[in-house]
């Protein structure tokens, strides 16, 4: 049965600021560099999300693009648009928001509000010219 | 020898209805939403071909883009711009015109038209948002 | 007073069809080619919608975008989007639904739903290729 | 003489909040919304500064473009860029940074930095779908 | 009568040089800098066309934009497309190929090829973050 | 350990002709067509390098995306751009500049630069139309 790929854009927009506390001062700001600066800055974060499987032959859908955009607003959206990363959300309270976490923790939500018969991929734009991509592998 | 993908990008206009014609008309509205409306709604398709093998030493190529332009046009673009997907082409008339019907239906079209010893992937943008990718598994 | 332009970018989906029907086919094909297609095709039409006025001091906004886009939703995305410009509705019935025409009816829908003290202006994109412009000079 | 309009893009990230402080949390919160945010968000601003004068016949140039890009690092993106507008910048402790406020202060600051013979227009995105343009009027 | 604006946007990929053959090498260095490297460089071109006019009440059309296409392909895009802009065109022999330069050389050989009644504009992206725009002012 | 891909976006404006010195005029006016023009024409040259590999638990990165900024600048933009790559780098004197060999020298350039437990894949766009992706397969 052929196997597709569909995917879904999304965007949010959000503050975050980088930094290990467990590092000095100057340490961070010579890893971080201007990431680190104390008072956060913020992007316009788009988000890709792929799913991959067969064709439902009743349908022609792999899965219906207006739930996964519906999953995708109530499980990241809703959490981190228009808010700031390390102080609004329990998801970075603790851990580092790079592109790369945030993108991991992306997945883990949307893996969980998924049919596990879908393969799952994301991908996180924190601009044009910066972005990750992220398929659970070695989760 | 080195194995390379090559892409080219190419677009069609057109209208296009989901439906499922062994539903009622709830079902149809249900599951297909918007997308159902009896008249037709359209889109400007972004079609992204990808073909992946070894480059020839003499010209450098894996293959020439100008002639996978030619081979998308005639395959593809000659059959279904400007057209009513569901009413104009012999492709749509029985099969449902989700984006991953199309996708299938094209990679098909075109893995008939282009050499075996090429693998063949196809990415299609149904808007900026929704988009699927077919590269023949399962087919 | 500062006077600024402030913008917002919204899109909808739609099937449409070129035709004149005060002429002969020969001609209608002769002069709108694929556009006069019987059966439609469609576009995802990108709309820009301008307003410009003076900085309200304390909002910091010459209109909140906010509400721009929900009366851009309700004027023009709940008539168009999703449907078949010259079947479903009545602005283009009798009117030839070509981007010059549609951006003008858009604009006179957008007019009359916002503050006369704002100037108005919107730009509708038929493609990234094709697109017009329409502020209301000689309405 | 020609008369020519010339434009370079720039971008910077910054975190900000809308909010008046004259007002109680309830009407802030009705007006600006999420954007309301007490912990701020974030976006990638984009730039564009275009300038209007006669080509210099010598050069071919109406401004040497890096050196408007030199322009622009140091006047906006050195002061904005990973930066809390509300929090880290001068500009912005008290004035409220909507895109319409941010966009006139970035005028004024190139303004000023700029040879008054040429015409400047600002357009500041503060996402895709959301921009304002200014060019001094009422200034 | 309605006046609105149309545009046609088409690319070209061109070699140029910026070279002031009245100025020894070390100016041309420190002026045009690594744009004045001896064997050149090269960019993908995005030019937009601007025509603004009333709306035939017959066609719908400012302007058919497939003939504006037609128009700018045989006027600009078969001159300069795969070409070196110093060494393979008349336009360029002597004059500085500066985007502002191209731009008003464009717009002059549009300008005699279209209608008087109609007001063009061009806009010539030479990367996404510079370009330049001509209108006729002081031709 | 959670494997990631990370993504750096650069580029770079360059001439180029594309000819075989092993066949005479015809053949390669013949194969390459217009891009075989003798004194060259450019692109605006985009390039993706992506890098994956595991997330370091102390600063959240796969690799510094400024350090890999800083990387492809060094190995690849000061080599290429604002240059003839036929006439004025060693890589293309004897090599082809097809999209798909500089896609492979850069590559090999990139891949000596970076740790080796990082894989390594690059993208190389001529066009928004043509482009080429390499990740190492058969070197």
């Amino acid at each position: 049965m052929s196997q597709l790929t569909i995917c879904r854009a999304e965007h949010f927009n959000a503050a975050h600021r980088l930094h290990n506390p467990a590092w000095d001062e100057a340490r961070n700001q010579q890893v971080f560099g201007k990431c680190n600066n104390p008072n956060y800055h913020g992007h316009n974060y788009n988000l890709e999300v792929r799913l991959t499987g067969p064709v439902d032959p009743e349908t022609g859908y792999v899965f219906d693009l207006k739930a996964l955009s519906d999953i995708i607003k109530r499980e990241v959206l809703n959490r981190y648009d228009h808010r700031n990363l390390n102080l609004d959300t329990e998801d970075f309270r603790t851990l580092n928001p790079t592109a790369e976490n945030i993108a991991v923790v992306i997945w883990h939500r949307l893996r969980a509000a998924l049919p596990t018969t879908l393969k799952l991929a994301v991908t996180l734009f924190e601009t044009d010219r910066n972005f990750v991509e992220y398929d659970g592998q070695g989760a």
